[in-house]
């Protein structure tokens, strides 16, 4: 006998030699129809694999990220059986699971995206057949050799150990592979094959080019259509094309790669937030200062950025009296402006407030849209205060950081509170007593903030725990938005200090690190997909259209257009002679949050008519009351409209 | 008998030989009197030279630069003439005119500040004694080295064939020089000595450090009165000092030089000026952009700056997509901007502005506070428009130029014409018809505004002609302050071009560049100086401070306080219990436009006592016509306070 242990602990006993399969219909049916392999002492095992060791079980199903791995990569051998089946002179060559989904790259197989359905259909017939995959073990390389000859990608394989000697069989189909798989085809019930593209060999542009075919498939039909309805609304959401399309920003080979260009419609959402940030900090009791975007190698040696950071900077600039570098971060000339001049305890909590703009030198390849850039703006600040001060100022920033958010009206975010590890002191700096009292406090913050929070043990920086604030967009993605940082580090690489009221120096000055808004970079493409560009009335970039119905209502038009105008209402006028369905669609085309129908009754009656980009009309209001009623929604920062 | 021409064309006979001041003395009293020395045929000499072939001859005085180069030379002499009868061993060696003034250095001396009125003194002896200067040729080097054998510094001079092998005498002093020098030491009246510094021989520091006096000197007292009171009114003024006691601006040698960090009170100032363009800008229809710091080499090859200016570029940063360079220039990603897509005539013109930020290579030994930097902070815009619409664009941006400088009480400025050069065609575009056309409206716009304009032929952009603005510091310093420009190029560089109203293709797009405000980092050393630190309220970084005369009136004050920020208004309370004179000199120390005080009588009638910087004292102001009059002279950034 032998005793396997489950991942709730519990143990149990069972005949040396029995199989994972039988192991699990042990168990539960739901769990037997759901695995599709099994973890034998953390190595994954077909549900054939025999246990003939007491060991540790952890059965895998699609829910687990590794058994979604297998799953998938069951799903490519189900791909290559098929097109094995319709077009039998292709050579498979390899097909692994990927982030989304899986594909298989052929050799000798010249298909067209209308082919898709038909090798679709053939999967879903192999499906259907449900055939049990099996494991072949091959006794010696030869083995393998004879067993794949007809197929020379494999015997190269083969040779380089790259597969080992196994291989799985379903049906008549039989691929090279380690494994494991799932135990029957039955079980990849939903197939959908995405696109083709080309490939080389070993991604190699000197060997032949194969056909590519990417596929997603999940255990029910209901989960490909949340999929696919998910990457449709992906799609309509993309920041790239809504960026293009309401010219928000845009990217030129002469300029470079992670460079965005914020055109005028950018340039405006960018300005009312940062006036937002600006407004709110104000009552906050920040100050402003603007830095340089580059310093000597002197100051990110001192701060610590050349020698940890170095390879995420921009190279250097030599110059006449010293080398430079772009800034990557904004602290340590705040640093410089915290010590110009010696500071008094009654200038505590000092904040130090910035539109910032540091440089990242990101790898060319993994630069897209907004969301990954080189040059990253944000509205940054490092606030200096004394261990007293600590917990009243992250308090004030969480709230700062509450208050934005609901006025973009984010609800689905979480927090994380990132600690230190006592187990890892090297890891941290070596000030034990302050680690007790800041985490101690952060969590009693969070705590009184009410906050959705978790821990996470050995998260924090190096110099500090601190408090991290995860996104998920409304396209399921994990992003990670803020983070509030403790520092306790800089004090003393800057020989930060202040008079104390006594009159004494005193070195113990923390700094908070934060920039709730990300970066402008990051959260504008967040934004844009959020709202699907369609911005609430006080950051879109054309707040108002007014159409007119004839030319009779030309006068009446431009005489609002001045009105909005003198207001900092962003306005345009629609006067061309176009039908009013067409001018309401180019509108809603263009995304602007009122549209504006003036015909001779509105002229007559001093009225306008609103039509909302939602579809809402509302007929007769009197225009006085619409001007209003629009400086109040943008002034609020609303995220209704009054109508 | 030879002929003299002289600088009107005029010419005169006169006996061969005669020496120069025989023949000024016989054009008249005056310029006999004021003549320091005199050119012939262009080389300086002494009036005691002797004429002995036809010449052109020009008397220089003081006035004349050349003039007062020999004059403070001569000065130079008399300074080391009163060292030799005060410190018989002390060894002249080196004494230059220099741009103010002029210095000596000496070995062997010993002397502090306190002996220079002493060693003044000796040289308005001098002075009086009216020594006639004279001229010794010497014959061969050795003779030369026997009448400075006491002194190895001119021996080694000598040798070096450094001063050539003559010597003034003036009275018993005798120094090598090569000349000229007035004819009498009595010409020196007004004399000043600045300061001692140490220096070392040949600038080098292995050398033996020597002992440099600086001093001034002018023909009349007068002049040299005046010339120390603008002194003092530059020191007062110096927008380094009063950059540093305000706290406008720092510099940090980890930063590096000419990259100056603006401190909260500079970025308040920056931000103001900025705000103030930006509404001046959307009233005049500009749309606003916001371009990376940097960008690929081709861009700037295609631009034309990486040709033609790459010694001013910062050094190029190689990445893994190829070599970026900061931008020196705004320019050329606007036009990328302009042609991201197709135009119509109907977005003509076109005006695309930024608050943009470039970066030029100076010398880090011309750097100097805010007036020569290396990263400049400007109100940027590129105009985008047809061959008709230039007048009309012209005209509004003088208009918006103009209306600025109104607004910061700027006087004394002078517009320049700068035209092209139908002789020099080689450093010009060569588009005839355009220059013709263009320059024509130009002067026509001029006339049409009256403005005081003067034209420089030669003086254009090779692009196309321009308007620039010069302007008179208030200690009388020539600056260029703004510059507006026609560009006949970047249409062809950038194939800019757009859709006309035939919808046919027009590459005929003029751009126009402007930065009305100069960078801000040049604008803001100016506008330091203009008001001595004293600046307008609405630029005021703190507006108002509120003084408690006892801690009675302390709610008063906070509730004050709390209503003028909710009004954005930028205010301070001074309740600690000092004196109020005490508390009015600290705030007039920190140029606050405003003082408050506050004392029993204000609270118990709601009023306020207000003193302005300037000295204005007026009592019994009701509290709520103080902030609306206040608010208003803020709205209407009014030089002038209300009271």
């Amino acid at each position: 006998m032998i005793t396997i242990t489950f991942p709730d602990g519990k143990t149990k006993e069972y005949a040396k030699g029995i199989t994972g399969r039988e192991v699990v219909e042990s168990i539960g049916k739901r769990l037997a129809e759901a695995a599709v392999a099994m973890l034998v002492d953390n190595t994954p095992r077909d549900l054939s694999f025999p246990l003939d060791h007491n060991a540790l079980v952890r059965f895998l199903t699609f829910d687990d990220p590794q058994g979604k791995e297998i799953f998938r990569h069951s799903s490519s051998h189900l791909l290559a059986h098929a097109i094995k089946r319709l077009y039998p002179y292709a050579k498979p060559t390899i097909g692994p699971p990927v982030e989304e989904g899986f594909y298989y790259d052929f050799d000798d197989l010249k298909v067209s995206e209308d082919d898709l359905p038909r090798i679709e259909e053939e999967m879903r017939k192999i499906v259907s057949e449900n055939y049990s995959v099996e494991r072949i073990e091959y006794r010696t390389q030869g083995d393998a050799v004879a067993a794949f000859k007809d197929n020379l990608y494999k015997v190269e394989m083969i040779q380089g150990h790259e597969e080992g000697s196994s291989a799985y069989k379903e049906g008549d189909f039989l691929d090279l592979c380690r494994g494991p798989h799932v135990p029957r085809t039955g079980m990849l019930k939903a197939v959908k094959l995405m696109k083709l593209a080309g490939a080389y060999w070993r991604g190699d542009a000197k060997n032949k080019q194969l056909t590519r075919i990417y596929g997603i498939t999940f255990p029910e039909e209901k989960q490909l259509k949340d999929y696919l309805s998910l990457l449709e609304e992906a799609e309509k959401r993309d920041h790239k094309r809504i960026g293009k399309e309401m010219e928000i920003y845009m990217l030129h080979e002469l300029v470079g790669k992670g460079l965005p260009i914020w055109l005028p419609n950018g340039e405006i959402i960018r300005r009312e937030i940062e006036k937002f940030a600006v407004e709110c900090e104000e009552k906050d009791g920040y100050v402003r200062v603007a830095t340089p975007h580059m310093a000597k190698q002197e100051l990110f040696l001192q701060s610590g950025h050349l020698p940890h950071y170095k390879e995420s900077m921009y190279p250097p600039m030599v110059m006449d009296d010293g080398t430079y570098y772009l800034k990557a971060m904004n602290c340590p000339i705040h640093h410089l402006v915290f010590n110009h001049r010696s500071r008094s305890y009654r200038e505590l909590p000092l904040r130090i407030a910035e539109y910032g703009t540091c440089y990242r030198n990101e790898l060319s390849g993994s630069l897209s849209g907004l969301l990954r850039v080189r040059m990253l703006s944000m509205n940054d600040a490092h606030i200096y205060c004394t261990k007293d001060q600590i917990a009243d100022e992250f308090k004030r920033v969480l709230n700062l950081t509450l208050n934005y958010y609901t006025t973009f009206g984010f609800k689905d975010f979480s927090f994380r509170l990132s600690l230190g590890d006592p187990e890892n002191k090297g890891k941290y700096i070596d000030e034990p007593e302050n680690w007790a009292f800041a985490e101690a406090e952060l969590r009693r913050i969070v705590k009184e903030l009410k906050l959705p929070c978790v821990e996470g043990a050995g998260e924090a920086a190096f110099y500090g725990p601190k408090i991290d604030i995860q996104f998920k967009t409304i396209i399921g993605r994990e992003e990670s938005m803020s983070t509030i940082q403790l520092d306790f580090a800089a004090k003393s690489r800057f020989s930060l200090h202040y008079a104390d009221n006594q009159g004494k120096e005193s070195s113990d000055v923390f700094v908070i690190h934060r920039a709730p808004l990300s970066t402008h970079e990051r959260f504008i493409a967040f934004l844009i997909e959020h709202c699907a560009g369609k911005f609430p009335l006080w950051l879109a970039p054309v707040q108002v259209v007014l159409m007119t119905i004839t030319d009779n209502q030309r006068e009446y038009a431009h005489a609002l257009e001045a009105e909005l105008k003198e207001h900092h209402i962003r306005v345009e006028i629609d006067d061309r002679s176009e039908s009013m369905p067409k001018k309401v669609r180019d509108s809603q085309g263009a995304k602007i949050p009122l549209m504006i129908t003036l015909g001779d009754k509105e002229v007559t009656n001093h009225t306008v008519a609103i039509r909302t980009l939602d579809g809402k009309v509302k007929f007769g209001v009197r225009k006085d009351e619409f001007v209003k009623s629009a400086l109040q929604c943008i002034a609020e920062r609303s995220l209704q409209l009054p109508w």
